[in-house]
């Protein structure tokens, strides 16, 4: 076990990222090849490399198309990974959508389809219902994300649009045996938010897409209008008997990461306090709360004893008022240097388990109670780089940047704060 | 003990509210009658209600005076209570001050000073050193408030400008024995910190607050400016005699109040988990990630196990961009309610110790899991009382009000969510 605070929080988060990473998380979930064909499809972040890590732990033929951000492709030699664009989405995208729905049709109870779904699914695995095209669902998204409606009433319209969300790829696979692997970076894990749910039933339905619209009042384009009012192609709903042969498996979340990075600290003799999956809020304010979790820890021990660590996932938001550089992770830790000012014994880590925190080269950073004072000997203030969000203008003048390179998969971020 | 969720809420805020009532506090920490003679004093908002309270629970005679806000005086019958302004400084503060050192000095060592400290002492007891005039410390107090300098650096240089702050109050006792009893409403209870310390050690120096003025490049008046650099005049120190016969006692803390809550809730049977005595953020954040930690509870039993409640103290703050009523208490709430969007069996209550949220006439709120139906069956929404800032409007709507009227004591903010 590592002896010093800053190798300890570096071993907690790799224990994390190792928990995500498609090559140890993908191959203890692998069925047992079909008396018939194995067809691999998916789509999201982490989908050529989860595909990778199937064709790599496979015993018998393999084929198949998956989907994945410009960027994220990965080698594999069977399984066909085509890359697309992710927030928007691009004709490459629904190109593949489409070739993923023309493999898996006509395949017979003996074959095998297995689905890699991850975070980005969604944008990537964009194919609009017949009736509609691509232009359609985007003025809908985008009158969507203007309305106000919540994440849920944005899925149920979206479904309901599509023609391979909301379970239409289950549809699509049956009477084949289907099974899905998930990577999830959504709160509450729901295997129907994921990706919006390709393989699972919706159980929302065309009245409660008008619902939402109606009640947000979104403006639709007419082909969108008509197929709400007129469509009787309804998703598949639970029980439906299209889901009888599928099976749904996580195989990493955020809250199994964080459980990774707990053993660690438990063999170290830390004691392991997971405070949140999906902590969300503005980094300083985020890092404003924890802070006075720790210090209640140092002057109460509550609600734990020190040595412990506190374990959060999630992402955090930062409003940019300034022209520093850095993401979330080294705002929140800036912020957190700020509020502890030098306490003692107080480290933290802090980073994007996708390994890049904002835009810079950095997966996130790491606080000592040293960092104040070695930034201020450079002439850095992290009062004033917190006002400019530069975390990392803060953290390469105190030491202490996380660097892992892209991994190639996301459980969202991994903070933790260690009370000695 | 109360069988519904909303009544055991109210309990556990009623616990919070007795542990630092002065009325039930105070008793349990006066000294034995002294031979001599017991003179009282003190500032703060609480002055009032604990010197009635000493006075109550006293057994012979009994002098003094005490400062309290406008409108915090309550009936003594012998100790003179005095109404000053808060929290910018007034002449009449000023008086009370002279005549608290006035009433103190020529005291012989079989004499007793009670002195009763409580948020807001600061203001209330401000006394300029004889070089100086109030308004000199005005100007320097708004100065030091725009230099962006930290609570113990304002701190150290206020205490270089008084006659009565820094410990000077207890070299005016000396030789006579000095018994403080403090309710602290200030993040670590450190009582060189309440009322900036009249009665304990000041460890800073008139070098230190040369070094503050200078690192700020604060503008002072000449007087003020002549007053650091030549004054001999230091203020009492650590291990300095006439501190000798003093004694230092917290009669109520936010820790305290926590407990006292944690209490009820464990004789409920309810789980406590105290994260904070002293939580800070912008009210709305906080409940972001509460409502982040309430979830980890009801998924994954982390970091307690339901039926529990989480508790926390210290004040939140509240950016004004919306026209509606209420302070930070029903703010934190109508944020929860949307955040947690009308998530089953999750109850909340957060109130001001004080009794006053903010300035309308409701100590703070209760949120149900039907509160946000019933606020939209009279066409409120808590998104938009929350863009609105009108957290009192929301809960108008939805019921839930929680009114004790002022209580002349404060230890901050109190916050439960109880999730069964």
């Amino acid at each position: 076990m590592p002896e010093d605070p800053e190798s300890l929080l570096r071993a907690m988060f790799d224990a994390a990222r190792k928990a995500a990473d498609p090559a140890a998380c993908v191959p203890p979930h692998l069925p047992k090849p079909p008396k018939g064909r194995t067809v691999v499809v998916g789509a999201g972040k982490a989908a050529a490399s989860m595909a990778q890590a199937v064709e790599r732990n496979w015993a018998g033929a393999i084929e198949g198309l998956v989907v994945t951000r410009y960027g994220h492709a990965v080698p594999c030699e069977r399984i066909a990974v085509v890359e697309a664009s992710h927030p928007v989405p691009d004709a490459a995208g629904e190109r593949a959508a489409a070739q993923i729905l023309e493999r898996v049709r006509g395949l017979g109870p003996d074959d095998l389809v297995l689905c890699l779904i991850s975070g980005g699914g969604s944008a990537l695995l964009s194919l609009p219902a017949p009736d509609l095209t691509l232009a359609d669902k985007q003025a809908v998204n985008q009158a969507l994300l203007r309305s106000g409606a919540n994440i849920a009433e944005m899925n149920c319209v979206r479904k309901h649009l599509s023609a391979i969300k909301g379970g239409r790829l289950a549809a699509a696979v049956a009477p084949a045996r289907l099974v899905s692997l998930l990577i999830s970076d959504v709160p509450g894990d729901d295997p129907a938010v994921i990706a919006s749910g390709p393989t699972v039933p919706d159980p929302t339905t065309f009245a409660d897409a008008r619902a939402v619209v109606e009640k947000y009042r979104i403006e639709l384009p007419p082909a969108v209008a008509r197929r709400l009012r007129d469509s009787g192609d309804e998703t598949p709903k639970p029980g439906d008997a299209v889901f009888a042969n599928t099976q749904t498996v996580m195989v990493a979340t955020p809250q199994m990461a964080l459980e990774a990075a707990a053993k660690v600290a438990r063999q170290a003799g830390i004691a392991p306090l997971i405070l949140g999956d999906a902590i969300e809020g503005e980094a300083r304010e985020v890092a404003t709360v924890m802070a006075g979790v720790a210090r209640q820890v140092r002057r109460h021990n509550q609600p734990a004893k020190a040595p412990c660590v506190l374990l959060s996932g999630g992402e955090t938001t930062v409003t940019v008022r300034g022209r520093g550089r850095g993401g979330r992770n080294a705002e929140f830790l800036t912020a957190l240097a700020v509020v502890l000012d030098g306490a003692e014994a107080i480290y933290a880590l802090a980073a994007d388990t996708d390994g890049i925190d904002g835009s810079e080269d950095n997966a996130g950073a790491l606080l000592a109670p040293q960092s104040l004072a070695r930034a201020a000997a450079r002439g850095v203030s992290a009062k004033a780089a917190l006002a400019n969000n530069d975390g990392y203008g803060f953290f390469q003048a105190a030491g202490g940047l996380v660097t892992t390179g892209p991994t190639l998969t996301n459980v969202n971020d991994f903070r933790a704060i260690l009370i000695l």
